[in-house]
């Protein structure tokens, strides 16, 4: 008998993707970070993302830090098309001793999140769970149709940047588990942002081809812009912008920081590909506007498949919720 | 300390309902089947479905049928605003050691639901669980903005009425339970259907006043529909249509028949408040039209509140994922 964990995460979608019916209003199907369809004449993104507890968060976190960041990860799939979030639907499967002072504080985490980028809960469901929260968020948001910004479409010779300080979210919570006081990153973990209003302002510019975020590491998100253009992408550790608390606690535990940045997920940094020709001007310009690092990590290449880090395959992968053991 | 267990599930959804934001485009908020968003001008009806593994259904269940069951629950909350379903997402948060096998059926059987009525699945979510499956379930669909039909709007002297057989799914399950052979309980149990064409037959006709689709038992769902109207209902329990399978299963049993159909939850059939004046035609075309029985089982009255059965309360509750004790 071969299991969901045997075939792993990915090939799994894409095993079930194959079995999906068309609709002459669906724009972009399974397979990004939304579906895109279109309603009334508008293109709406929509996506839909589950927590799980034990498995996404732990029991003993913070449920207002739960709510925030379980909407900060919905929310950040709109930003990734370059969207702009409107509605929300919120599922919680609780178990009944679950205290009602709990599930105050976690929904006042969603409608925090939620309204820092406009957007409301317009409705859920509310069920019984044997013995653990299961969360789950339906986003959606208006899409601009003249610039939407799916994983594929960048060019060979394209340069690949990312927003902000990837690795801190992973630090942060590997601080939480090993009680090491780097207070910035353990908030980094818990508080992380999605990068709306940066997704929306990168949009507008013609000569960015394609985007993600960085939801399950930075190599691993790579790949997945990598195969969704059928090109390679050569990135160089020299180039990640380092956070000095990142280099603190690589410091005080010895960790590679190149294995931090590279495998590091849930940082919710927006990651996509540029017309070199904008180099000069695009991310000078960003870092002005957002007061937020971007940097090149990388360059599009079409004599190989897949990512090079300095020249070699990832030596670790990102996050899959069915490793292959 | 309070848990959500002791507050109660619709309690519990109606506090959270008045921590939610506003947006211009809301149409309809949390309360009702659906919340109704506008888009492009278009208004969607767009709801939420969670279920758990030994929660909604036995471990032991065929995955096809879960997977059309757990679809036909959603898409019925967009029959219940007269709606046509458009698109779905699904999330799954899976144990490991789910075989393929198992997930293709499911995904099967959620296809098969979906493209019965022209509805496709766009996207979802996949995460391990720690035990047991758990799936969340978003549908859009379109609205007649002319005709959204809500809970509320009814007034005194309309008379409610039901499709189908009430009852058959909860008699059905305790068939399951029971090792009872009835096998078009069963099926009722197993394969129910979304009211999609029939309620949006409904939904035409202006005498047409409020509806929802009865998910946890007609006395509890005729309760809502009561409050939403603030007037009270009177049932008659003489005037239900009883499926003579039922009959059978109530003969072999022992059960009592107005106890069964007035507390059995899962039925998915239409419940509807119309206009007395179109007592002689609306229900005798209904059944002509669609080869399924429509019948009245009630009659709004603004002297009381909630629900009598004969005269009297309700001796049962319909479905609570947090009963008290």
């Amino acid at each position: 008998m071969t299991t969901i964990g045997d075939l792993g995460e990915f090939p799994f979608i894409d095993r079930i993707a194959k079995t999906l019916g068309a609709h002459p209003d669906l724009v972009l199907g399974a397979g990004d970070d939304c579906a895109i369809v279109c309603i009334g004449g508008e293109e709406c993104a929509i996506s839909i993302d589950l927590a799980v507890e034990t498995v996404h968060f732990r029991p003993d976190a913070d449920p207002n830090n739960v709510g925030w960041k379980t909407m900060t990860a919905a929310l950040s799939d709109i930003a990734a098309m370059g969207a702009q979030p409107r509605f929300a639907l919120v599922s919680v499967a609780s178990p009944p001793d679950r205290s009602l002072d709990y599930l105050d504080k976690f929904y006042a985490g969603l409608n925090a999140a939620a309204a820092k980028h406009d957007a409301v809960i317009i409705g859920g469901d509310t069920t019984r769970a044997p013995e653990h929260l299961c969360i789950d968020i339906c986003v959606i948001g208006a899409a601009n149709r003249q610039r939407l910004l799916t994983r594929g479409g960048a060019q060979s010779g394209d340069f690949l940047a990312i927003t902000g300080w990837p690795g801190r979210s992973r630090a942060g919570l590997d601080c939480i588990e090993r009680g090491l006081d780097h207070p910035a990153l353990v908030e980094a973990h818990h508080r992380p942002e999605a990068r709306i209003a940066e997704a929306r302002w990168l949009g507008q510019h013609e000569g960015v081809r394609a985007m993600m975020d960085v939801s399950d590491g930075l190599a691993q998100d790579a790949g997945h812009l990598a195969a969704a253009s059928a090109l390679g992408i050569g990135m160089t550790s020299a180039s990640i912008a380092i956070d000095p608390e990142l280099v603190g606690y690589c410091t005080d535990t010895g960790d590679s920081i190149p294995d931090i940045v590279f495998a590091g997920g849930e940082d919710y940094e927006l990651l996509f590909a540029f017309d070199p020709e904008l180099a000069g001007t695009l991310l000078p310009e960003f870092r002005t506007k957002f007061n937020i690092p971007a940097h090149i990590v990388g360059i599009y290449d079409a004599s190989f498949d897949g990512v090079q880090i300095d020249g070699h395959p990832p030596a670790q992968r990102g996050y899959n919720h069915f490793p292959k053991t």
